[in-house]
Protein backbone atom coordinates (compact mmCIF):
# COMPACT_ATOMS: atom_id res chain seq x y z
CA UNK A 1 0.00 0.00 0.00
CA UNK A 2 2.84 2.26 0.85
CA UNK A 3 4.40 1.08 -2.42
CA UNK A 4 1.31 2.57 -4.82
CA UNK A 5 1.05 5.98 -2.27
CA UNK A 6 4.87 6.66 -3.43
CA UNK A 7 4.34 5.26 -7.22
CA UNK A 8 1.16 7.40 -7.72
CA UNK A 9 3.41 10.23 -6.06
CA UNK A 10 6.46 9.81 -8.16
CA UNK A 11 6.43 11.81 -11.22
CA UNK A 12 8.74 10.89 -14.07
CA UNK A 13 10.83 13.66 -15.74
CA UNK A 14 11.99 12.27 -19.42
CA UNK A 15 15.40 13.21 -20.72
CA UNK A 16 16.66 14.60 -17.65
CA UNK A 17 19.62 14.68 -16.71
CA UNK A 18 20.53 14.12 -19.90
CA UNK A 19 18.70 12.30 -22.96
CA UNK A 20 17.25 9.14 -22.64
CA UNK A 21 16.86 8.73 -19.37
CA UNK A 22 13.63 8.89 -17.24
CA UNK A 23 14.36 10.59 -14.04
CA UNK A 24 11.92 9.67 -11.00
CA UNK A 25 11.31 12.61 -9.31
CA UNK A 26 10.61 12.58 -5.24
CA UNK A 27 9.30 16.03 -4.92
CA UNK A 28 5.89 15.77 -5.12
CA UNK A 29 6.11 13.16 -2.15
CA UNK A 30 7.97 16.03 0.07
CA UNK A 31 4.59 17.96 -0.55
CA UNK A 32 2.42 15.68 1.03
CA UNK A 33 3.72 15.17 5.05
CA UNK A 34 0.87 12.49 5.75
CA UNK A 35 2.86 10.23 3.17
CA UNK A 36 6.43 11.24 4.28
CA UNK A 37 5.29 10.11 8.17
CA UNK A 38 4.24 6.92 6.29
CA UNK A 39 7.16 6.61 4.65
CA UNK A 40 9.19 7.04 8.06
CA UNK A 41 6.94 4.87 10.38
CA UNK A 42 7.29 2.46 7.37
CA UNK A 43 11.05 2.29 7.48
CA UNK A 44 10.73 1.78 10.84
CA UNK A 45 8.44 -1.26 11.07
CA UNK A 46 10.62 -3.00 8.57
CA UNK A 47 13.62 -2.09 10.99
CA UNK A 48 11.93 -3.58 13.98
CA UNK A 49 14.93 -5.92 15.91
CA UNK A 50 17.66 -4.78 13.74
CA UNK A 51 20.79 -3.16 15.98
CA UNK A 52 21.22 0.12 14.06
CA UNK A 53 24.12 1.86 15.78
CA UNK A 54 23.95 4.93 13.46
CA UNK A 55 22.19 5.98 10.30
CA UNK A 56 24.59 7.24 7.70
CA UNK A 57 22.79 9.15 5.07
CA UNK A 58 24.30 10.33 1.59
CA UNK A 59 24.26 13.97 0.25
CA UNK A 60 21.66 16.05 -0.65
CA UNK A 61 18.42 13.84 -0.71
CA UNK A 62 19.37 11.35 1.76
CA UNK A 63 19.36 13.72 4.58
CA UNK A 64 15.93 14.26 3.63
CA UNK A 65 14.37 10.95 5.66
CA UNK A 66 17.59 10.61 6.88
CA UNK A 67 17.80 12.35 9.43
CA UNK A 68 14.42 11.87 10.32
CA UNK A 69 14.72 8.07 10.44
CA UNK A 70 17.59 8.67 13.01
CA UNK A 71 15.90 10.95 15.22
CA UNK A 72 12.74 8.62 15.27
CA UNK A 73 15.22 5.93 15.88
CA UNK A 74 16.89 7.54 18.74
CA UNK A 75 20.60 6.78 17.21
CA UNK A 76 23.11 9.89 15.62
CA UNK A 77 23.11 10.68 12.03
CA UNK A 78 26.37 10.63 9.62
CA UNK A 79 26.02 12.93 6.72
CA UNK A 80 28.16 11.36 4.22
CA UNK A 81 29.46 14.41 1.77
CA UNK A 82 31.19 15.35 -1.17
CA UNK A 83 34.64 16.24 -1.30
CA UNK A 84 35.32 19.50 0.51
CA UNK A 85 31.81 19.57 2.38
CA UNK A 86 33.16 18.32 5.68
CA UNK A 87 34.70 21.08 7.56
CA UNK A 88 36.31 18.83 10.22
CA UNK A 89 39.34 16.01 9.77
CA UNK A 90 37.76 13.12 6.75
CA UNK A 91 38.13 9.80 5.60
CA UNK A 92 37.22 9.70 1.79
CA UNK A 93 36.30 7.19 -0.71
CA UNK A 94 37.14 7.44 -4.55
CA UNK A 95 34.77 5.93 -6.72
CA UNK A 96 34.24 5.34 -10.35
CA UNK A 97 31.21 7.09 -12.49
CA UNK A 98 30.29 6.77 -16.00
CA UNK A 99 32.53 9.29 -16.70
CA UNK A 100 35.42 10.08 -14.18
CA UNK A 101 35.38 9.88 -10.92
CA UNK A 102 33.59 10.93 -7.73
CA UNK A 103 34.72 10.99 -3.68
CA UNK A 104 32.59 11.12 -0.57
CA UNK A 105 33.59 11.87 2.44
CA UNK A 106 32.83 10.72 6.40
CA UNK A 107 34.58 12.89 9.66
CA UNK A 108 36.67 10.81 11.14
CA UNK A 109 34.96 10.87 14.29
CA UNK A 110 31.98 9.69 12.97
CA UNK A 111 31.15 6.97 14.40
CA UNK A 112 32.95 3.96 16.75
CA UNK A 113 34.73 0.82 14.96
CA UNK A 114 32.52 -1.77 15.28
CA UNK A 115 29.47 0.69 14.97
CA UNK A 116 26.66 -0.87 12.92
CA UNK A 117 25.86 2.04 10.42
CA UNK A 118 22.19 1.66 7.88
CA UNK A 119 22.80 3.84 4.62
CA UNK A 120 19.83 5.91 3.74
CA UNK A 121 19.64 7.42 0.60
CA UNK A 122 16.56 8.22 -1.24
CA UNK A 123 17.13 5.82 -4.30
CA UNK A 124 18.60 3.13 -5.44
CA UNK A 125 20.37 3.76 -8.93
CA UNK A 126 23.00 1.72 -10.01
CA UNK A 127 24.30 1.23 -5.87
CA UNK A 128 27.65 3.24 -6.80
CA UNK A 129 27.22 5.95 -4.31
CA UNK A 130 26.09 3.70 -1.33
CA UNK A 131 28.54 0.96 -2.21
CA UNK A 132 31.33 3.41 -2.18
CA UNK A 133 29.79 4.40 1.39
CA UNK A 134 29.65 1.10 2.19
CA UNK A 135 33.34 0.41 1.57
CA UNK A 136 33.95 3.64 3.50
CA UNK A 137 32.46 2.84 6.86
CA UNK A 138 34.01 -0.78 6.54
CA UNK A 139 37.57 1.12 5.95
CA UNK A 140 36.84 2.81 8.88
CA UNK A 141 35.88 -0.13 10.81
CA UNK A 142 32.30 0.01 10.91
CA UNK A 143 29.85 -2.98 9.88
CA UNK A 144 27.37 -1.95 7.42
CA UNK A 145 23.66 -2.69 9.09
CA UNK A 146 21.51 -2.67 6.20
CA UNK A 147 19.98 -0.30 3.51
CA UNK A 148 17.33 1.91 2.99
CA UNK A 149 15.77 3.86 -0.09
CA UNK A 150 12.43 5.63 -0.46
CA UNK A 151 13.01 3.96 -4.53
CA UNK A 152 14.55 1.63 -5.79
CA UNK A 153 15.08 0.96 -10.22
CA UNK A 154 15.29 -2.82 -9.98
CA UNK A 155 16.51 -2.51 -13.92
CA UNK A 156 19.79 -0.74 -13.04
CA UNK A 157 20.92 -3.76 -10.55
CA UNK A 158 22.11 -1.73 -7.57
CA UNK A 159 20.41 -4.75 -5.56
CA UNK A 160 22.61 -7.09 -7.02
CA UNK A 161 25.80 -4.93 -6.04
CA UNK A 162 24.82 -4.02 -2.61
CA UNK A 163 23.46 -7.49 -1.38
CA UNK A 164 27.26 -9.02 -1.20
CA UNK A 165 27.48 -5.90 1.67
CA UNK A 166 24.49 -6.87 3.33
CA UNK A 167 20.84 -8.80 2.85
CA UNK A 168 19.30 -6.21 4.92
CA UNK A 169 17.69 -4.03 2.15
CA UNK A 170 14.72 -2.25 2.38
CA UNK A 171 13.19 -0.49 -0.87
CA UNK A 172 9.99 0.85 -0.31
CA UNK A 173 8.68 1.29 -3.79
CA UNK A 174 10.85 -0.64 -6.70
CA UNK A 175 10.62 -0.57 -10.26
CA UNK B 1 18.55 26.38 27.91
CA UNK B 2 18.31 24.62 23.96
CA UNK B 3 20.70 27.85 23.23
CA UNK B 4 23.46 26.42 25.31
CA UNK B 5 22.43 22.90 24.68
CA UNK B 6 23.05 23.55 20.72
CA UNK B 7 26.34 25.87 21.40
CA UNK B 8 28.06 23.36 23.43
CA UNK B 9 27.61 20.67 20.81
CA UNK B 10 28.71 22.85 18.36
CA UNK B 11 32.68 22.89 16.93
CA UNK B 12 34.58 25.56 16.10
CA UNK B 13 36.56 24.53 13.16
CA UNK B 14 39.47 27.39 12.23
CA UNK B 15 40.21 28.46 8.95
CA UNK B 16 37.90 26.12 7.30
CA UNK B 17 36.62 26.68 4.13
CA UNK B 18 39.36 29.39 3.79
CA UNK B 19 42.08 30.63 6.06
CA UNK B 20 40.77 33.12 9.32
CA UNK B 21 37.00 31.50 9.13
CA UNK B 22 35.80 30.14 12.00
CA UNK B 23 33.26 27.35 10.91
CA UNK B 24 30.72 26.33 13.00
CA UNK B 25 30.51 22.49 12.15
CA UNK B 26 26.84 21.35 13.23
CA UNK B 27 27.79 17.54 12.68
CA UNK B 28 27.74 16.86 16.69
CA UNK B 29 24.15 18.30 17.14
CA UNK B 30 23.55 14.85 13.96
CA UNK B 31 25.08 12.63 16.80
CA UNK B 32 23.17 13.35 19.43
CA UNK B 33 18.93 12.37 18.76
CA UNK B 34 18.17 13.61 22.08
CA UNK B 35 18.87 16.93 20.88
CA UNK B 36 18.07 17.00 17.30
CA UNK B 37 14.40 16.29 19.14
CA UNK B 38 14.87 19.45 21.07
CA UNK B 39 15.63 21.20 18.41
CA UNK B 40 12.50 20.53 16.55
CA UNK B 41 10.19 21.09 19.93
CA UNK B 42 11.73 24.23 20.27
CA UNK B 43 10.81 25.71 16.43
CA UNK B 44 7.52 24.30 16.91
CA UNK B 45 7.38 25.86 20.22
CA UNK B 46 8.32 29.10 18.76
CA UNK B 47 5.78 28.90 15.78
CA UNK B 48 3.16 28.15 17.55
CA UNK B 49 0.23 30.16 16.05
CA UNK B 50 1.83 31.42 12.70
CA UNK B 51 -0.26 30.59 9.63
CA UNK B 52 2.47 28.14 7.47
CA UNK B 53 1.96 26.80 4.19
CA UNK B 54 4.93 24.86 3.71
CA UNK B 55 8.41 24.92 4.41
CA UNK B 56 11.35 25.41 1.98
CA UNK B 57 14.53 24.07 3.12
CA UNK B 58 17.81 25.37 1.30
CA UNK B 59 20.12 22.45 0.36
CA UNK B 60 21.86 20.93 1.50
CA UNK B 61 21.97 21.61 5.34
CA UNK B 62 18.66 22.75 5.25
CA UNK B 63 17.51 19.22 3.79
CA UNK B 64 18.06 18.23 7.56
CA UNK B 65 15.66 19.78 10.04
CA UNK B 66 13.32 21.34 7.27
CA UNK B 67 12.20 17.84 5.98
CA UNK B 68 11.46 16.68 9.92
CA UNK B 69 9.73 20.69 10.85
CA UNK B 70 7.58 20.27 7.95
CA UNK B 71 6.27 16.87 8.70
CA UNK B 72 5.97 17.97 12.44
CA UNK B 73 3.74 20.51 11.30
CA UNK B 74 1.77 18.63 8.70
CA UNK B 75 3.06 21.11 5.87
CA UNK B 76 4.71 20.33 2.30
CA UNK B 77 8.66 20.53 2.33
CA UNK B 78 10.11 22.58 -0.72
CA UNK B 79 13.72 21.43 -1.98
CA UNK B 80 15.45 25.13 -2.86
CA UNK B 81 18.43 23.43 -4.61
CA UNK B 82 21.54 24.61 -6.44
CA UNK B 83 21.02 24.86 -10.47
CA UNK B 84 20.40 21.71 -12.02
CA UNK B 85 19.53 19.99 -9.85
CA UNK B 86 15.69 19.98 -9.54
CA UNK B 87 14.53 17.89 -12.49
CA UNK B 88 11.28 19.45 -13.54
CA UNK B 89 10.60 23.30 -14.46
CA UNK B 90 12.16 25.89 -12.60
CA UNK B 91 12.04 29.24 -11.56
CA UNK B 92 15.57 30.58 -10.59
CA UNK B 93 17.26 33.91 -9.04
CA UNK B 94 21.02 34.87 -9.44
CA UNK B 95 22.58 36.20 -6.67
CA UNK B 96 25.87 37.66 -5.90
CA UNK B 97 28.57 36.30 -3.63
CA UNK B 98 32.23 37.25 -2.49
CA UNK B 99 33.41 36.41 -5.62
CA UNK B 100 31.37 35.74 -8.46
CA UNK B 101 27.81 34.74 -8.70
CA UNK B 102 25.67 31.60 -7.23
CA UNK B 103 21.93 30.43 -8.43
CA UNK B 104 19.54 28.70 -6.53
CA UNK B 105 15.88 26.64 -7.64
CA UNK B 106 12.37 26.43 -6.86
CA UNK B 107 10.08 23.82 -8.97
CA UNK B 108 7.31 26.30 -10.77
CA UNK B 109 4.69 23.59 -9.15
CA UNK B 110 6.40 23.86 -5.34
CA UNK B 111 3.40 25.58 -3.99
CA UNK B 112 0.39 28.36 -4.88
CA UNK B 113 0.33 32.34 -5.16
CA UNK B 114 -0.64 33.75 -1.74
CA UNK B 115 1.36 30.54 0.06
CA UNK B 116 2.90 31.68 3.18
CA UNK B 117 6.35 29.91 3.62
CA UNK B 118 8.44 29.32 6.01
CA UNK B 119 12.47 29.51 4.61
CA UNK B 120 14.97 27.38 7.21
CA UNK B 121 18.57 27.05 7.00
CA UNK B 122 20.70 25.28 9.50
CA UNK B 123 22.81 28.37 10.11
CA UNK B 124 22.28 32.27 9.13
CA UNK B 125 25.92 34.33 8.60
CA UNK B 126 25.49 36.76 5.97
CA UNK B 127 21.78 36.23 4.66
CA UNK B 128 22.64 35.73 1.39
CA UNK B 129 21.05 32.70 0.28
CA UNK B 130 17.91 32.94 2.16
CA UNK B 131 17.40 36.57 0.66
CA UNK B 132 17.52 35.74 -2.62
CA UNK B 133 14.98 32.52 -1.87
CA UNK B 134 12.87 35.03 -0.10
CA UNK B 135 13.17 37.07 -3.35
CA UNK B 136 12.25 33.82 -5.32
CA UNK B 137 9.62 33.03 -3.42
CA UNK B 138 8.26 36.32 -3.93
CA UNK B 139 8.50 36.14 -7.49
CA UNK B 140 6.30 33.28 -7.59
CA UNK B 141 3.47 34.77 -5.92
CA UNK B 142 4.51 33.47 -2.52
CA UNK B 143 5.25 35.45 1.25
CA UNK B 144 7.72 35.12 3.55
CA UNK B 145 6.28 33.76 6.58
CA UNK B 146 9.62 34.16 8.61
CA UNK B 147 12.63 32.14 9.07
CA UNK B 148 13.79 29.30 11.13
CA UNK B 149 17.86 28.39 11.75
CA UNK B 150 19.31 26.26 14.68
CA UNK B 151 22.63 28.63 14.59
CA UNK B 152 23.06 32.58 13.57
CA UNK B 153 26.25 34.52 13.44
CA UNK B 154 25.40 37.75 14.78
CA UNK B 155 28.27 39.52 13.55
CA UNK B 156 27.85 38.56 10.29
CA UNK B 157 24.79 41.19 10.01
CA UNK B 158 22.31 38.59 8.50
CA UNK B 159 19.66 39.56 10.68
CA UNK B 160 19.73 43.06 9.25
CA UNK B 161 19.26 41.96 5.62
CA UNK B 162 16.75 39.81 5.85
CA UNK B 163 14.10 41.26 9.00
CA UNK B 164 12.73 43.64 6.25
CA UNK B 165 11.15 40.50 4.43
CA UNK B 166 9.64 38.75 7.99
CA UNK B 167 9.95 40.49 11.51
CA UNK B 168 9.73 36.13 12.51
CA UNK B 169 12.94 34.89 12.46
CA UNK B 170 13.88 32.27 15.19
CA UNK B 171 17.49 31.53 16.10
CA UNK B 172 17.57 29.09 18.28
CA UNK B 173 21.38 29.74 19.54
CA UNK B 174 23.10 33.09 18.33
CA UNK B 175 26.73 34.73 18.05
Amino acid sequence: MIEQQIKTAIRDIHDFPKPGIIFKDITPILKDPILCTKITDAFIEKLQGMQIDAIAGVESRGFLFGLTLATRLGVPFIPVRKAGKLPHTVNQKVYELEYGTATIEIHTDAFSPGDRILIHDDLLATGGTVTATSELIQDMGGHVAGFTFVVGLGFLNGLEKISPISNNIIVLADY
